[in-house]
């Protein structure tokens, strides 16, 4: 393809993670630096639907400070949204809209940062846009706390999710140390299908105060196995920690609670496990019990970014940038680990389609034989993912976020 | 009285807060500086319950790491208890048993670290040493991120679990913000009796992100008029953050709901408010609803103490010492506000007894008229609390905390 001079629209897509808009801060600066080639920054209100309702956002130095402000804010600083484009070969209508907003608005680079459902919707663009002929980049930007994309070693937002759940985990021990019969503490961590975020709980056991017990969705889940790994715990220590996924399944694979609703993707919501195992759990064995959700805080807590998350989710958003201008189109940035000690890792660009709607799950490697609990290979995955901390900006004792809308 | 040379005995009770090891930690220091006075610093192992089991650590420089870490460390580090003392009058014996410890360890110095109930047990021990002419100083350390203690400005611990609560806040707001249609959002927050802690959410808004609704337990709580309340703002904003505390009362002053429980000192356990008012208000108002319950994070959260917190923490700690040397007894120690800018406090002793089992609310001019938030009176009385952050100790990514038993 011809190097075209032309214009860049970048999106968010899908939940938050606390560090999504360093990559977006990550996009912008690649952009930037590049003005021979990118001549105009535009962002979409709320993704794809600000696309289509052509609700686009001038990125100039006009938020210098706030673009700083990207790399400390939680959220989607452009706005989110779940919205599943229909398959052009059924229905066009969205398609042709986006072709005009390119046309009218240059746009030959757009970047779409998200998870599988994302990733989906940036891959079907790519092909429409090849099939009309329309020159344009299109690129995924990895993101997801849940750490279940395909092929990248690890998805930007998991690292600083798991810092603040190993974090909370062993702050949560400390607390549960403090009477002389502790209560077993069921912690709910996110997690749909894949145990990666719940696992991470385990990396606080590295300082002395983690988890006793970690329930993965990738096994099978039994009250009555549950029963007795907590009993035995409780009997030697008069306390029990416990990680539990969300997104846990019995031998069937039907989710063990799930609320009725479903979300706009048709994903079955989860949440209340814990409090239903602790209910559960205290009838049956007579022991006091309690339960806390981790909730919001796992993909918002701003405050707790890592800091090689946050210089790798600014990092797959330049690079990102840097594969559209040399005219790359179709691939989602991913990262690949060099070494681990020292820690290293290279960018580099995947198959857009293979990394949609394909959810990786932890290896049986990585989970202990008993299915309560995680292997030495697991922490020596994960560990380098949660170093450093990124001071958040405050002002006043209260953090500072971007306002660009 | 005269100077006894003599021991120290120290002990923590109630429920913990970020920074009562750090009040621990001046407690120690203080002691170890006044060796010619004070010459052995023991700890009751859970508080009163370890003193009547002669279970007492000695505390001495080969804890030195330790001794460090506790102005870091969040719980309980010897262990707290919930143990309410009978009155004299009515059953001697823990009176007796406690004498004759204290003859044997040659305790001259007894500080307590705790809320109400905790002052009522140093209040009595005073009263029944003094009958029984044995000298001995009993103060009082206060600690409670409930800051209802009465007679002090507030208390250590507030300040800090006022920092966690705002920035979360923040962060839930900025979250919220995420997709175009957002969700009516229930954040419930500790506090029985008082509303300090739900009220300090508010603090979120100097930055531009925090609660639109704040429902305290000084106000009855109607659903009808919260019913109203959400309904004007989600109109407004098509979204709606609401701060509740979990001891919200109806009109007869009556929990609006409690579990069924009750904890060792008789008290009603609360939580779950959050999640039935969103179930509530979706099924009434047919909107998106959800909730959040901050949990065990508000008190356990030692990666958000507050440093003006953590400073007057152990300021509490080391005067309570001077107080002790210098004979008084049967206070607790307080803080009296001397300016707000610049911010400055002056530390001072309250008798025990005043402070003990009664709870200080908020004042009608901390609370707007319609009941449904705060004044400007909180906001200048809470800011100072929150300012400055104390840099957890992290190795390898996750905290470390003190292990001195």
């Amino acid at each position: 393809m011809m190097k075209l001079k032309g214009n860049l629209l970048y999106g968010q897509s899908g939940g938050p993670t606390s560090v999504i808009n360093a990559s977006a801060y990550g996009v912008i600066q690649e952009a930037f630096k590049n003005s021979d080639v990118i001549e105009k920054v535009y962002v979409m209100n709320h993704g794809i639907q600000g696309a289509l309702r052509e609700e686009l956002f001038l990125i100039n130095d006009q938020y210098k400070k706030d673009i700083e402000l990207l790399k400390h804010t939680p959220g989607s600083a452009f706005g989110s949204v779940r919205y599943k484009l229909k398959d052009a070969s059924d229905d066009e209508t969205d398609y042709i809209k986006l072709l005009e907003l390119f046309k009218k608005y240059n746009i030959r680079y757009f970047l779409y940062n998200g998870g599988n459902d994302s990733m989906d919707t940036c891959s079907k663009i790519a092909r429409y846009m090849e099939e009309a002929h329309y020159q344009v980049s299109v690129i995924g930007i990895p993101k997801t706390i849940d750490n279940d994309l395909p092929y990248t070693d690890h998805t930007p937002g998991f690292g600083s999710a798991a810092k603040y759940v190993a974090n909370t985990m062993a702050e949560i021990h400390y607390d549960m140390l403090a009477y002389p019969i502790g209560k077993v503490t069921i912690v709910e961590i996110m997690g749909r299908h894949a145990g990666w975020l719940t696992a991470s709980s385990a990396l606080a056991s590295i300082n002395g105060f983690g988890p006793d017990l970690i329930y993965l969705p990738e096994r099978p889940f039994t009250f009555e196995k549950f029963k007795r790994d907590v009993k035995e715990v409780y009997e030697k220590q008069k306390n029990c920690l416990i990680a539990v996924s969300e997104g846990i399944v019995n031998e069937l694979g039907h989710f063990v609670f799930s609320k009725s609703g479903k979300d706009d993707f048709g994903h079955s919501q989860l949440g209340g496990v814990a409090a239903k195992l602790a209910d559960l759990l205290s009838k049956e064995l007579k022991i006091p019990t309690r339960s806390v959700e981790l909730s919001s805080s796992q993909r918002a807590a701003a405050h707790y970014q890592s800091l090689i998350d946050v210089q790798e989710a600014i990092g797959v958003g330049s690079y990102g940038v840097q594969l559209a201008i040399n005219q790359e189109s179709n691939l989602m940035v991913g990262i690949k680990r060099l070494s681990n000690d020292p820690y290293q890792v290279e960018y580099t660009g995947f198959d857009l389609l293979s990394c949609a709607n394909y959810e990786k799950k932890m290896p049986d490697s990585m989970i202990n034989m008993e299915g309560n609990g995680i292997t030495k290979e697991f922490i020596d995955y994960a560990l380098p993912l949660i170093q450093g901390e990124h001071k958040p900006k405050y002002h006043l004792g209260v953090q500072q976020f971007a306002k660009i809308k």
